[in-house]
């Protein structure tokens, strides 16, 4: 039994995870043994990603049934905090809902099929969110939303990795996103490694590239998707919908289905996860740490934002582009209502 | 003979710069002694802020041609090489042809002049923008605009401590403006040092903050503007300008008569300076020096962005506020072409 991606491995029994807090500095793998420490590194952003969290998390839990043999109870209470290690991807709780829901016996399956269907949906919704890309786009991506974010080809990134391995010349314009770098430290990483055609920006340099006609095209993963349309993303997602918008810039976002929230009617009912002031006073991670506002500077940092579907281009959920008019005709609310 | 402002003095005979490199850890007092070291520390940004650019280059001009009685054509030739220090900023063209086009014996009393002419009109236009400003409004200002980047109150934010000083009721949120971080290390300590409530933000987050509401006013400076009403500033301004378009936030310029030039047409004329590529890798200041992104990761950094005029509610010029369809019907075409 050996499973393998770019941020996380199961092999000879033992789940590993690559901290992404250290990229592209180092690479090192963490060891996880039980759900406590999957949690611990969920919320200390070693594991990242939406999709990657959810099928991280259903692994740790699946591994630690299997060779503890818990009681019900017991499995459900881990479960239970598993579920609640960070508030806004809805993957997590998506996957955790799976296996609570299935029979013991198919805890195990359960966990890999989770694994293998996020491979899956991958292909499937980079391959279909491609064909939005042609031969010499300039292409705006924030965030990271490669093969680090999930087990397969990634969401966003998976696309125009498939538009560049389909022969198109594109070129790459990566928001660093602050304030924790993802876009910095992730992706251009990830494009070096694929060979792609990059320039890395701050996060308020992409309106200057637009008005200068150098992107065509936006494309970003996502957190949660709500069933009018409306979705949550990395904070500055939300800015980059309105720089589209008023640049008329076509603006996707790339998910799997298991993005979906069954229960969220509007982008309105997503939390939204705040977190500690001293990441937006300064930086910390492998590279070092530093601090340069003074430390009376009260400070907002929500972790995502919240955009409406009405400055959204298209949907690729899995193998199927919703165009904005369908999205809002409720399709999402008739396939995924539960 | 005595001049001082916050962020220059002039004492004993001696010229004195606040390394702005260091804020808001480190309050370090620089001995310019001659135009040479004027312009190595305008490059390297210790003095930074338009106004506050041209008065430093003319005083240390001036302070130099006092004391060492060059010949005419060395101090012209010590005036085109300060003249050429930084390219986007006209305040520091402005000031120093005005230096070079006096009679000799004027030299040290233009210098003056056009330091006691800067504490005068950042009065005149804090006042004025001032007006725009509501009791309970939050307002948003990109960069630093303060009494750091001038050697009066401020242009943006001058108008936003005349405000507060009258007794309205405000709220500041802080664009930490990426990538040197004026926001961060400049403004939000002067708002501390000012007591006026504010929020220190990255640049992706004002989006977010007006789509809640919370932003009724955007300010912010110039470093310099075109006759039809296009401005030049830190880069981001045009993103903060697309978004309270979007938003239908009200959008202030502030800025001495200084800061317009003559020459340019329109924004398109306007050069823009580029930089290191070290400063979006990473920063680097007094609070010590990180690089995150991989070194073989490609860069855009434009120093500065042109925001048109369609996207400005209006600009204060000294003690006048132009709304945008008197800016488009050509007044500053008229006011200040020579």
């Amino acid at each position: 039994m050996m499973l393998s991606s770019r941020a996380l491995r199961y092999e000879a029994g033992q789940l590993l995870i690559l901290d992404q807090q250290l990229l592209p500095h180092e690479q090192m793998w963490i060891l996880i043994e039980n759900p406590e420490q999957m949690i611990s590194v969920i919320q200390a952003l070693k594991v990242r990603g939406a999709p990657l969290i959810g099928v991280a998390a259903v692994l740790s839990l699946a591994d630690w049934y299997v060779k503890q043999k818990p009681s019900r109870a017991d499995f459900l209470k881990k479960a239970e905090a598993m579920r609640a290690a960070r508030p806004t991807a809805i993957n997590l709780m998506n996957a955790v809902d799976r296996l609570t829901s299935c029979s013991e016996s198919a805890i195990w399956q359960t966990a890999l099929d989770i694994f293998y269907e996020d491979v899956e949906l991958c292909e499937q919704m980079s391959l279909c969110a491609s064909e939005h890309i042609a031969d010499g786009d300039g292409v705006l991506t924030h965030c990271n939303t490669g093969g680090l974010a999930t087990v397969g080809v990634g969401t966003a990134l998976g696309a125009i990795q498939k538009a560049w391995q389909q022969g198109k010349k594109i070129h790459v314009y990566v928001d660093e996103t602050r304030p924790l770098l993802q876009g910095a430290r992730l992706t251009a990483w990830e494009l070096e490694q694929m060979g792609i055609p990059h320039t890395l920006i701050c996060d308020n340099m992409a309106g200057v590239l637009m008005s200068q006609g150098k992107i065509q095209k936006a494309f970003v993963g996502t957190d949660r998707i709500a069933l009018n349309g409306d979705f949550a993303n990395k904070v500055g997602t939300y800015s980059v919908a309105v720089l589209c918008h008023y640049h008329k810039i076509p603006f996707y976002v790339v998910s799997p289905s298991t993005t979906v929230d069954a229960h969220c009617a509007t982008g309105q009912d997503i939390p939204i996860e705040e977190r500690k002031d001293f990441e937006v006073r300064g930086v910390e991670g492998s590279f070092g740490s530093v601090q340069w506002a003074s430390q009376g500077s009260p400070v907002f940092n929500p972790a995502f934002d919240v955009t409406p579907v009405d400055l959204v281009s298209g949907i690729v959920i899995d193998n199927i582009s919703y165009s904005q008019t369908t999205l809002k005709s409720g399709i999402l609310k008739e396939k995924f209502k539960r």
